[in-house]
């Protein structure tokens, strides 16, 4: 064992390079990409009845993929996915969107770094909106979300017009996530495996945060160690291996 | 993108007429609606022995259809429900229906435009019954609740007798709802399957209140958004379609 | 539907008689009432490593039949069982007693009445247990608990020696249940499937009160109520019944 | 019965020479131990992404033996494990150990007692940790932890590095655990068996702790019943046992 420490920046590029030589990430597809995704919510309790929403920006418009409407994440495959224009009007496949999905397209607009997004009304952020408390980053696993987790403090109601997608992608400004109070959460991602990633760590970020809170108010994690851990966390290495993970835990049936 | 917004009527007439054209209902006779609620109150942890209830006004007169006393949800077949007549003695059937759903009669009595009515100790609903607390609308997926869930503060009894369905029916009056103190809760709908989707909201409503409590008391949602989405919620095709997805669940084996 | 309305004790007859004629209980042997007891205890999560325990008192003497240590609730069958007598010694089959089972040897002694101990330290009950808090009946599934479920609070130690036998078995005094402080419980049935019962609804009883706690301190149901639904929830007709349909459960999987 | 209560040095004495004579454990090897061991942490919930780790110190050198980076605890078999070398560099086999078990190096240089650490965000422990609260011995199961469990209030940061080896080792001193603030928990045993029987237990302690905490700061079990509590539930028969029924669970099918 070295007797003088090494830097830290030693250590971080060399993890890179063994996991770019080591993590050989699966090959899929758009469609089994969004379908291992719902799959991944499902299994991870996010279903809420109807209410879940997954969707990836579409290469030929300015519409999206997304689940037809009727089905839950837990019964999704490739083949359940429409595409629809900019007005929500299904241009292939068959069937609608959920009409509650509309502010997608704002948040698109926006943000042309976002190829996908999803929004649940997951158990644990669900009760964390309707409490109305923003996230505390206070453990290593909810750095993704430091300085990247936005907080909507009033809801505009059911979100099927266009006044919600103004509300909504304005708040999230260029963060990956939000908390939309009364509501639930929503998801923005380079990728719709960043976009999982998200959404499976911001609920168990909602569920550490509020059982925590039995001992009373949470103290946040030091900014320089909770920006470190994010950018660590966010490596689309890491991000890469931990859906191949979760997709081979599908594959056994969750 | 429109640059002018349109008015959120035009999205709920439009949501209303997709979901007319895209969500078809499946059919199914009144036992196999009546196994399915019972398999979907099984799978969503709603069982306590054989507390829980369900019942469907019968066509024949004034009594109902029921579960054969001695079964619990999660075995529910079509074939195991029987008749009972207005003083709860089986005409249809072999069997007893639970003693405890006498006060059922005194619901469908009082409101012709009840058709089926759920009550059960589920977990979460009877954590809050027995802290003695109203559900407090905090949260979207519990507006189906807005100005639509009573409060009976005072237990009256194990519920076998005649004054138990006077006081529970009077408690309940116009609502689809209501909380029972240190009992369970009670739904009431226009159909099975809103009965159904309204438990198993009532038991995600009274689990998110009691995490979210933990922050302390819950701020409800504003009246007019509230009602908004009670409304689009509790919209026949957005339950009909649920229903449909959680009897998917439960064939695939919940 | 009567305009006047009868007395309970009318429906309380009916009930029984009623209940007489239609729950036939089935028909098992001790070790097959055991192992269908331990499936139950194992299916409603009381499994804690090899802690959980369960004996029945032996016909031929002053020993009980217990599960063969080392083997866990979930795995139990009929041929794992085995006799001890009066100072745990094997006295019919092959292997040991958990040696923390010696304590059920006072209680047998003390209570005539008692055929059957069950004592784990399932979650909930053990939380409780840590928080050294006695039971408060504040719901009607809590009510065979009521003046019927005792507490210790000081704890005499991993229970192997006679010592805790005898501060155990004063303090169950003639109660059926009792909360073991920094420990876990005991339920002490007239039958192996009333201890069973006792021990499923001991571990609800605690989680619900756990959840409820979080709006303050509970205030129990009224004496006399809480005296009628314990002597209608413990009656044999509905003990058997709900053992009965919990077999079922355990041959379907759990 | 005997009239004259026993010592209980008499029944602990006699509880090991029977335990010697009925409990036989089975035979493993390393790699078929590992691979049980992170099944039985899948199947108790605590895998997280790819946060969990576990190693096993090599008989050829300074390193160990680790599971391949990018595979989960539910999913590992015999064949999946690596040896790394003092600076962690792959020794044995194919794949790249996870960055950041790098302070199990200084952990095995200072403990030359220890064979095995595991380290996981699992869910409950993590909440302990984002309160920053150290374990409160309150209940019999906890006792194992009783003056060996330690607290490092200060996160060092993702431990990709040489200095948090330094930190977390100090921290640990002789303990066999500790909780890591804003981080997980770390086991340090004499046997993989112990590690991983620390493990469970240490999860499920922090899941009571923080259930308890609803009525308020815990009291503790008093020091010398939680120091023999201690003893006995760390005999290496008991944690055999227990790691072999555990087994049985993984093999039937969690």
């Amino acid at each position: 064992m070295n007797t003088q420490l090494r830097p830290k920046a030693y250590f971080d590029e060399r993890a890179n390079s063994e996991m770019a030589e080591h993590l050989r990430p699966a090959h899929r597809d758009t469609a089994e990409t969004l379908a291992y995704a719902c799959r991944i919510l499902g299994m991870t309790g996010q279903e809420a009845g109807l209410a879940g929403q997954i969707t990836a920006r579409s290469n030929s418009g300015s519409g999206y993929w997304t689940l037809r409407f009727g089905l839950g994440f837990d019964e999704a495959t490739p083949n359940d996915f429409i595409e629809v224009d900019k007005d929500l009007r299904t241009v292939t496949g068959e069937g609608m969107a959920n009409p509650a999905t509309r502010f997608h397209l704002w948040v698109y607009q926006a943000r042309p770094d976002v190829q996908s997004i999803i929004h649940t009304h997951s158990p644990w952020a669900s009760a964390l909106a309707a409490a109305r408390q923003p996230l505390v980053v206070a453990q290593m696993d909810m750095t993704p979300f430091y300085d990247d987790c936005g907080f909507l403090a009033e809801w505009p109601g059911v979100p099927i017009a266009d006044d919600e997608g103004v509300l909504i992608s304005k708040a999230l400004g260029g963060k990956r996530s939000i908390i939309l109070a009364h509501h639930g959460y929503l998801t923005a991602g380079c990728s719709i495996e960043e976009a999982t990633y998200l959404s499976v760590y911001l609920e168990r970020a909602a569920r550490m945060q509020i059982r925590a809170q039995t001992f009373g108010d949470l103290k946040p994690v030091p900014d320089h160690l909770a920006r470190e851990a994010h950018d660590y966390l966010l490596k689309p290495s890491i991000i890469g291996a931990t859906f191949d993970y979760w997709c081979r835990q599908v594959d056994r049936g969750g």
